[in-house]
């Protein structure tokens, strides 16, 4: 196998595999040439995926030492999916009454999903977080999409608990933009006491379900070491939270909501 | 740039864009050469793609030319996977009572969620389908991620209709793993009319739910051109439909379910 058929090899297997950590022994036995020759190719796979703008090869110590992929996404790279999204919201037909805009179609587009997900591992790459955590229904995507990206399990949140979740622990909270109490149960086997969490929501208005997620999270020992959200709405009390990063921004005015992409992404 | 680090970052590009249709001239102005030189780098990349058995490149016809990836995965690349997703399942301490199985997390899990993913793409590579339909909660994780493999968008159906969604179609039917009658809800909006879709659901007992989607997607003249279900209890009625497919088969004993990969896959 020539060297430019093993570095194409590397960069697929990291990059299909992101956060992942690989020995270089891996490599040498996947594609039969000795540690030597892959520490070389890799030198190719480093300076490529550099050029290319969309992660990059981190080396990793201790005692196998090898390599893992780090998704990473260039404002240049971020306009066009992020564009693409603010105009769609834009459009006046997804207005649905009351303060309500259609965006489950957006949520579940893989194109769309994926892109708000590169945001969030971005953001998120340094939490040292050890899982994601989301509350049931159209957060579940992106959620998953992120979780893949920084290699960390999901955890969801659901509205009632169910038989197959086995014991569960429930809280009840205030939402504001239901007015009414909900509640959000989780399974007592869902999480290990003492880990990190960031929390990814497809929609932020006042923060009434972000409070009951981390009053859940407390009951598992669980500190919140990040919150991303994919549309926020703008004055809400989501942003005492440290470490909050919203994707999309809407303003409240006469004529309906302003759009606004979060000016620290492009 | 030389040839092996543009080769790099097309199988880069490739890989991280399941089935997006790629032009020649989109790489030629990326990477600054001309399109004969893309040409010659393709070649290469399809050479080694096909070698790391994790997909392959495909020319697509039409006006502007390119290339798309495909992904796919052998038997060998499958066994890893699924041998650890039967162990798991076969832990007896996931009995959760009845004939439950904890098996949320595994769902959730992003290295598992994307073996299965792998496999259902692989599995419907060929079905035309425009987008892929599950219904809340626990197989969203795996069907986003199918959805992502085969870039196409995916449609959750809802239990309760939300206020967000706009009109809605509901459906009544019965569930025969919980005894009674149980109502499922679609935004109008959600599914463009004579479509083709794949099903996707985490967890198949008698088929009720399934028939359900069924009639939903009927209101929408849309045709079902496969299912896939993460796990189903052996003898049930899904066999009935056409281009079934599942991962995980769980099989009735006196001392519990035995677990089985499906034989077809490794």
């Amino acid at each position: 196998m020539k060297r430019t058929e093993r570095a194409c090899i590397i960069t697929q297997l990291l990059s299909e595999h992101p956060n992942r950590d690989f020995s270089l022994g891996y490599f040498a036995e996947k594609l039969g040439c000795a540690k030597s020759s892959i520490s070389e190719d890799l030198k190719l796979v480093r300076s490529a995926v550099d050029a290319a703008g969309l992660g990059y090869v981190e080396t990793t110590s201790g005692s196998k030492g090898g390599v893992r992929f780090v998704p990473y996404i260039t404002k240049e790279e971020s306009v066009a999916g992020l564009e693409k999204m603010k105009a769609m919201l834009e459009d006046p037909s997804r207005n649905v009454g009351g303060d309500y805009i259609y965006t489950t179609d957006l949520l579940f587009d893989p194109e769309i999903g994926q892109s708000c997900a590169m945001q969030f591992a971005k953001h998120f790459a340094a939490s040292e977080a050890d899982i994601v955590v989301t509350i049931e229904t159209r957060g579940i995507g992106v959620a998953m999409l992120t979780a893949r990206l920084l290699n960390i399990p999901l955890v969801v949140i659901r509205r009632e608990a169910r038989v197959s979740e086995g014991s569960t622990i429930s809280i009840n909270y205030y939402s504001g933009s239901s007015d009414r109490i909900q509640k959000m149960s989780l399974s007592k086997r869902a999480i290990k006491p003492g880990s990190k969490a960031i929390i990814i929501d497809d929609f932020m208005r006042n923060g009434g379900t972000l409070k009951g997620i981390e009053d859940m999270l407390g009951e598992f020992d669980t500190k919140v070491v990040g919150f991303g959200a994919v549309i926020v709405v703008e004055g809400n009390k989501g942003k005492k939270i440290g470490n909050f990063f919203p994707i999309i921004m809407l303003t409240d005015t006469e004529d309906g909501y302003r759009v606004a992409v979060n000016p620290d992404i492009i």
